[in-house]
């Protein structure tokens, strides 16, 4: 078992290794002309700045969280949470660093071509790809390295050390609660402020630097689509080898011991096969499948993962083995069948989120064309686009729970979620890529670079819209399952601490807490909703004061205050980012401890099962039709720029940019920031069962 | 027991004698001069003959739905379902009837004053109201007594009874999604495709009858809000009596056997309350708190009901009884509890809605003021302030069911539903005076009446759409209490039927039903949505075109064809709802026999389970934000239109257009169709029962 946690540590070094052999050679990469680094260094500061006041804040919760933690379920759940709270962060921090250095080598590289901009803007996501795997695999493995019994039957220090492990998971979440949410206000602020007042009021292509949205935005591309999505996808990713090594723990450690620490392993093995995966990422002269290029990487790691497990599997688990608590008997082949259903799962994702986002399919076509009637036929018809998405997703999410619980149970539905998510490295690399892709043709519009050159770093950030929309499905889907595993891990914990319930939705109590579970994400959703409504609120004002006060930026002759901007934003956004960021945290407590004292000691345990459940019903609903809606809309704008339904000049592109813009509020902010926050949810009922 | 349900058929009589008298009054009433009584007939004349198309279309579909029950559930049930069919769409179509004639003697009453008109408006309402009210417990209490056995002990006999009484809920429910669905494109499509091009691009104000689609949108409120609302009550109400009927007869009909009718008999007296609570619709000169007045006759209409409802529980109801699958012991005044609780509620659901949809409060404020940024931050606003609206509902459901079972477990919950129901009289008097008010605004306008007329009728208007989103607020808050009841209903008719299970969270079935449930409402709206998009392109399309090909059309020197744009929505609103009303007849079927075919007998049963509070979780969510977001865009577009945030010239009301134009499709045809949609999957559930 040992070896097993050390083989997944030595995974996650040769990550940090390879994260540091890219770095080195990014670095490297030409810079550009003075104008090209000016704006990437305002982009800099602008995101330093953001991040630094946004951890100083997070700092004040987040030690309060942790001293309550210590008090009531000790010093190692304490530890825990700063472990994992630590690394988010970093993570967070590091990828926002390498994000504003990829973006102007990206632009600089378009010069020499397609291929060249692809290959730094890829190799900038790679690190914070296999960066984030690392540091979670690490945190992970090494603190319950740390903290596991040195005889591996003894089962009650086991599970001590599980517990512990517990904390770093909600540590990791609570940050992403946060770092989404503020970065994701912050982002589309800039965003919508600036759409609306320089394209739809004063018919400015996006970026223009004459904007004085146009700095904030790309600062808010760094800090949100960024350091958010990587604080996200550490919090998924170390719950996840977190909440299966849990039920490993729970469910069956006499039989096989080697479930606990088989999570690590799949994990490590995983990393290996993303590292190789990047190398894949080629373009031929003239070829310019971006997407498919990309998606070349995904399958390498994917196939190739499948591959390493078959031995892990052998090595790590007994021919057959039943749960404590069933007498079903499943075999490892069982379980690696399961990991199979979780990697393919995560590949379905990526076709039918490119199908629903892209514009060469029928939903994002509709909407384009829905334009042509007005601004709220966009809006109608993306809300349906939107909303219809969810059906493909949720379909297949019941076929892999189906076949998982089929082949080994419950632990085959954990095994799926780790499998899916063992690949977060490179779908990482995916999504990072985005953001850098962004600013670079941020950067090459600003700096005014020749036309070839904008061209090349256009086609990739539309490319890189698909592919932050597929991570966004990906994150929400995996949540799913992982949700299911939290809510299992939950009632075997009820179980260990000797009150065993079934949770029947005969019972008043599953329902009331179904209900008010399921709330939590459409009131998290209205608050985030509200939120990013007033930043952008404030930033029209202040680009409208802009234009009014100093005439001459919109004729070139004056420069605008990008600057104020920025620093208007960061204000706004932290101030709004914390209530929403507080209901997560807030409403498990209340149904639980107020079930107990309404209904009785079980009512309040029974509620917050109700309320696990619930939360991820309308979660899944609520954040896969506002991704892939926002997506959509985001597409349907960029065809009409390229010239489709009547092109810039039209008042279809009038309506494109208010679905674009109430897209923007659906995708980067509300939608995505549902997935941490159905988690922290979940680890919060998980963390009360001692107290209940 | 055959006396109580005597007693209510007499009330029913009494009910359909008081729509007798008071239609009477209501075309003794002066009409007014020819234009108006020429557009009141171009109304009536399109309404007619959509109501006639969508009849026979329907009658297709529930011909072949009888004859499937006929076959494999026998004859009694087929022929209820007949009844059922029958009824409501005799609801619907002397619903549409009235509304038409009342809504030019409305405008014509205007010229006397406020008061009177209001007297006109409401006496129409009432009329429809009484008549739902009054055919839904004539077809429950009528049915029932030519079924029920004549010696009361029989207890196969009554469960037979009760059984066949399911087909009767069952044909009103599906008719109810027709209505609600093809009414609901046919009224929005008008409405969106000419505020798009007529206020939008023209800037006419509403009603303007240069406008094509003006004709369209009043036979549109007329089958969608009139006919569509009044077919949607008769199936929640009748089916909340079928329900907890059917509840009393499978959990302790032996030791009280006056549990089946009592709910006839709350029905009963609440018609009896109902018709006085009409009579206290008053206003003093002077006085224009229309909403308070009519509020008046839902208060007396409630606090009367209450005051019989304590006889008619003495008389019928043990002093204390225990549930036959339980040993805790309930009184009769828990179960009056109960049925003040379902009251209670019904009254909050008022208060609430006019909160969030009124004018006077930060909800429809912060709309109208973040219109003053534009289109996108007009439709953020609104989709925050609609996902907001569900909090409240949500806790207060949640209350109420805890407050019900704690009472008289799960009969409680049951006699709250239909406590709260017994109240669709008054309630939709309330509603049906909307769309008589808008009609009556819109043909004061069209026929160029004067300036206080108009006034009038404006007045009267604005509170109808206050009093349209309570009902829709009242029938989706009261379908959560009666999903729960028809859950019990599927659960101890599955024990009955010899296979007593536990629908625990814990279990797939379960999980994976639960998902496939609570993707009905989102795929339903997704695919309203889109159909209410196509409708109002069309209706753009045409418009458009008949602005261009007549020119003279603009400056009123031509007439617009109004007859060619109610013929295209006629077609077009019949087409698109085939798919979504087939949704939940066939969801349901699939899942439950498809379950069975993949996990076994039980796994079957189980996901229906699922399903059926899957379905109404997620439906509660997406009904209720729909429909008070929708209210709120609409008032904070009226809000505008008088004068704030800039008035009619500004680019704010352009963008509160906007907002109103997706709250349209938002609370007149995704929203409300939820409610009947919800019911059908959880009746096709409990008819499944004998064949899984």
């Amino acid at each position: 078992m040992t070896l097993g946690v050390i083989f997944a540590l030595l995974c996650a070094l040769a990550a940090l290794v390879y994260v540091a052999f890219s770095t080195g050679w990014l670095f490297w990469q030409p810079q550009g002309n003075e104008r090209m680094r000016e704006i990437a260094g305002a982009i800099q500061q602008g995101a330093s700045a953001y991040l630094k006041r946004q951890s100083l804040m997070i700092s004040v919760a987040g030690l309060l969280v942790m001293v309550a933690l210590t008090h009531w379920l000790g010093l190692e759940t304490g530890v825990g949470f700063l472990i994992g709270a630590l690394l988010s962060g970093t993570a967070g921090y590091l990828a926002m660093s390498v994000s504003v250095r990829a973006n102007l080598r990206t632009a600089e590289a378009a010069r020499s071509g397609l291929e060249m901009a692809l290959q730094v803007a890829f190799r900038g996501g790679a690190i914070i790809g296999l960066l984030v795997a690392g540091l979670a695999l690490l945190g992970v493995a090494g603190y319950y390295l740390a903290l596991a019994p040195s005889d591996p039957s003894d089962l009650a220090g086991q599970q001590q050390a599980l517990r512990a492990l517990i904390g770093l998971a909600f540590g990791g979440s609570l940050i992403s609660v946060f770092a989404r949410l503020g970065g994701g206000i912050f982002t589309k602020g800039a965003d919508i402020g600036g759409d609306l007042v320089g394209e739809a009021e004063n018919r400015l292509v996006e970026n223009d630097p004459r904007s004085p949205a146009v700095v904030a935005d790309q600062v808010g591309d760094t800090v949100g689509d960024c350091a958010g999505m990587a604080a996200d996808l550490f919090e998924t990713y170390a719950l996840t080898l977190v909440a299966t090594m849990l039920l490993g723990g729970l469910v069956f450690c006499e039989s096989a011991p080697g479930v606990i620490v088989y999570p690590l392993v799949l994990g490590g093995v995983s990393i290996l096969a993303s590292i190789v995966g990047t190398f894949f990422v080629k373009l031929e002269p003239g070829d310019t499948r971006i997407l498919s290029a990309l998606a070349n990487a995904w399958t390498i790691a994917g196939v190739l993962s499948f591959i390493l497990f078959v031995p892990v599997t052998w090595l790590l688990l007994p021919s057959s083995f039943s749960l404590a608590d069933g007498d079903v008997l499943f075999s490892r082949w069982g379980v690696l069948g399961a990991a199979g259903i979780g990697l393919l799962l995560s590949g379905l994702v990526l076709v039918i989120t490119e199908y629903y986002t892209s514009a060469d399919y029928w939903p994002v076509r509709g909407i384009a064309r829905a334009s042509d009637s007005g601004h709220a036929p966009t809006v109608i018809a993306g809300l349906a686009v939107g909303m219809k998405a969810t059906a493909a997703p949720v379909l297949m999410i019941c076929a892999a729970i189906w076949g998982a619980y089929a082949l080994a149970g419950i632990y085959g539905i954990a095994i799926a979620a780790t499998a899916m998510l063992s690949l977060t490295g490179i779908v990482l690399a995916l999504d990072a890529f985005g953001p850098i892709a962004d600013n670079a043709s941020g950067i090459a519009e600003m700096a005014a670079m020749d036309e070839p050159v904008r061209r090349v770093t256009a086609a990739l950030d539309a490319v890189g819209n698909t592919t932050k929309a597929v991570t966004k499905g990906y994150a929400i889907g995996s949540a799913a399952l992982v949700a299911l595993v939290l809510f299992a891990d939950f009632t075997h914990a009820l179980a260990a601490a000797g009150e065993p319930l079934v949770f029947a939705l005969e019972h008043p109590a599953v329902l009331i807490g179904l209900w008010l579970g399921a709330l939590v994400p459409y009131l998290f959703g209205a608050l985030a909703m509200e939120a990013v409504g007033n930043a952008a609120a404030k930033m029209v004002r202040e680009v409208r004061r802009q234009f009014r006060e100093r005439p001459g930026i919109l004729n070139g002759s004056e420069r605008p205050d990008h600057a104020g901007a920025v620093d208007l934003l960061t204000k706004a956004a932290l101030k709004e980012m914390i209530i929403p960021a507080m209901l997560p945290l807030v409403a498990p407590l209340a149904v639980g401890f107020g079930m107990q004292w309404l209904m009785g000691d079980e009512a309040g345990a029974l509620a917050l099962g109700g309320m696990l459940i619930g939360t991820i019903v309308t979660g899944l609903f609520v954040a896969i039709s506002m991704t892939a809606g926002g997506g959509a809309w985001d597409n349907a704008k960029k065809s009409i720029e390229a010239g489709n339904v009547g092109g810039m000049d039209s008042n279809a592109y009038q309506a494109a940019v208010t679905g674009d813009a109430v897209g923007d509020a659906y995708k980067d902010v509300a939608g995505p920031a549902v997935n941490p926050v159905i988690k922290v949810v979940n680890l919060v009922a998980l963390l009360m069962v001692p107290l209940l």
